[in-house]
């Protein structure tokens, strides 16, 4: 079907478009910035120019191909972006709630507002935008929107594929957000700040004087003590091996921090012993079985909740008794901070925009231009960075 | 201090009796039908004339000591009972809400109503009267309040021990009854009927319309039945190995029947066929970690909730992946039934005397003199019987 036939069909007459892209060609190669073919996007589907995206530790494990089931490449990583909608194109009904010239963000776990989930007021899970790292190709025909120079296709990821001056993406997956937001902190929206925060007022409910514990404190867990913060949490305790975190945390909103390498008894009976009983809630942001073991041995039986962040890669399976159940303690997992994305994350952008003490800016401790990306990700290796803006 | 002393102090000046027990002598030993001394209560303690008890699967392992941790013997096991209240004797404060005459149940899980668990919303743990299958003397002495004719203590299993025509009991472990409550169904409310029932409307929540799934129709099972039932449940689908439960589930109020056996997927993927996508809720009151397995897969990703109702004693841990958690699926304990018995058990007791539809009587299928405990036990390891009324 050419462009004359696919006008007459109702399609738009969008042209493909040339831009640069950091391509993943091989488990742990190092990025290809090279010319990529952008295909016009179909129904309800949006063509995005990103200006700012940020990387992930899910980006760097999928780069690395530490999952062999989702080892596809060509491939363009990335899912933490902010951008300009630029152009859509659609067949039938359509996009109608975003227009040119928007400011938008990305997410990886999108909302198409019309199945069973997206209907339940008790879920974010969606049936078509669902978070699914094994998906590499577009719902609407099972192909790709990015082409080699050569036609070779290059794959999508998680909904986004931000690595790259244009992408294309579901309207389900782009959020329309206040075109006052300073774009270049809009990138932690797309995920770790609504992961983490969403995890305390969604997921957990975190109140008034609540006691929290939070393992891991990188971005997701510093993310977490903003929100517990904002919650009026009355102890607020960051654990981490990394001494440096004793004062991120403190800058973030602890009260208490724990180094366990500077503890003879385990965490838990620690924390016990600095709240009685243990806390309300803990959250486990490490990606560590043995952390997660902890995290939920230091809140109090009977109402303790656990919430499940880290991404945990290994087949060792969740090391509790069914018998330890019966104390009181529940263990819930939390995606993508329990937030209906398109519905929910425009107030909350709001809310952050305008609520004291959020610290955006701490979350970026680092900014390059796009064709560094090497480098950043090797910032997020060596555990320098939280998060590395960067610039397109 | 001889009783005059006593009665000086303060003490009651009620006498210890002599009544018949059913002593256990060593693991799976013949129960002892044999005459014992039974002391007179101490400070908020009550003795109770047992009329009616029934076993339990709890009382069967203890009996058998399949935990090495519980062993002590000579012990006097038994903690579904209901009897009526006799002597009470009190130092200070006292008991206050129990006169004499009054109807009552024993409960095995029970409620000081003081300390910061009782004073919370949110559990029925209780720190001083919680289910303690190692705790065999009384709190206030760490003593018995049974002897041998030679005065060798006899010790008290789950706050209860009604195994016997008297016994001494926690005040807080006793709850006073409607006296027009039929006392030979009663027994049900000290255990298996609560358990289940209470799962289902105090830690699920199951509502008008919910799907559910029951995975092991012994009485537990069936309590979950006539729960969902209640609430209005659209489908109950009941699982079980043994092929005569799908009429006994029937006449509780299941809408589907599956014996595992019959069928050629796993059981999950059979629900996931009737159910679009799964049941709302599953309950697992098999005790077997891989029926857990199944169940918690069987209940509706997003929203579904598993209740772990069933005894695990093997050493396996909880077998699901914490990724597994990220589908939305939550599992969670439920120890007796989720009521704090001394408070909220009346007023289910008047409930269920009163609502359409509940069958007491169902549970119990057979009846026997307390004498014949032996061959009541036998019943239960046959699997011929739910409930035994034991008279007294």
């Amino acid at each position: 079907m050419n462009g004359k036939e696919e006008a007459a069909n109702g399609l738009s007459a969008a042209k493909e478009i040339s831009c640069t892209a950091a391509v993943a060609w091989g488990p742990g190669q190092p990025l290809s910035i090279q010319q990529i073919r952008v295909l016009p996007p179909r129904e309800m589907e949006v063509r995005v120019k990103i200006l700012f995206t940020s990387i992930c530790h899910t980006d760097l494990s999928a780069w690395k191909g530490q999952n062999e089931a989702q080892q596809v490449y060509p491939r363009i990583f990335g899912h933490e972006a902010s951008g300009i909608y630029r152009v859509v194109e659609s067949i039938g009904e359509g996009v109608k709630d975003i227009k040119e010239g928007d400011h938008v963000l990305t997410i990886f776990h999108g909302e198409c507002g019309e199945c069973d989930y997206c209907k339940s007021k008790t879920t974010n899970l969606c049936a078509k935008f669902r978070v699914d790292p094994l998906r590499s190709v577009m719902r609407n025909d099972g192909k790709t929107r990015f082409l080699t120079q050569d036609g070779k296709p290059i794959f999508h990821f998680l909904n986004a594929s931000t690595f790259s001056e244009y992408t294309v993406v579901d309207s389900g997956c782009i959020v329309k957000i206040d075109p006052k937001a300073p774009l270049n902190t809009m990138t932690l929206f797309s995920c770790c700040l609504s992961t983490g925060f969403g995890a305390v007022i969604n997921t957990a409910n975190v109140h008034q004087g609540s006691t929290v514990a939070v393992f891991g404190l990188g971005a997701v867990g510093l993310a977490v003590i903003q929100g517990a913060k904002a919650r009026g949490a009355s102890k607020i305790i960051g654990i981490d091996i990394n001494p440096d975190k004793r004062i991120k945390g403190q800058t973030m909103g602890t009260t208490d921090f724990i180094n366990p390498r500077d503890i003879k008894t385990s965490v838990h009976e620690k924390i016990r012993d600095m709240i009685e009983g243990g806390v309300d809630f803990s959250f486990e942001c490490a990606g560590n079985v043995d952390v997660l073991r902890e995290a939920f041995l230091s809140t109090h039986d009977g109402w303790g909740m656990t919430v499940v962040l880290g991404i945990h890669p290994t087949p060792r399976m969740l090391p509790l008794h069914p018998m330890e159940l019966f104390d009181g303690r529940t263990i819930t997992g939390s995606v993508f901070g329990g937030f209906k994305g398109k519905s929910q994350l425009p107030l909350f952008v709001h809310h952050c925009m305008h609520m004291e003490g959020v610290k955006l800016e701490e979350f970026i401790t680092h900014e390059l231009p796009f064709n560094k990306i090497d480098q950043a990700f090797e910032l997020l290796i060596q555990g320098k960075s939280l998060r590395c803006l960067l610039h397109l």
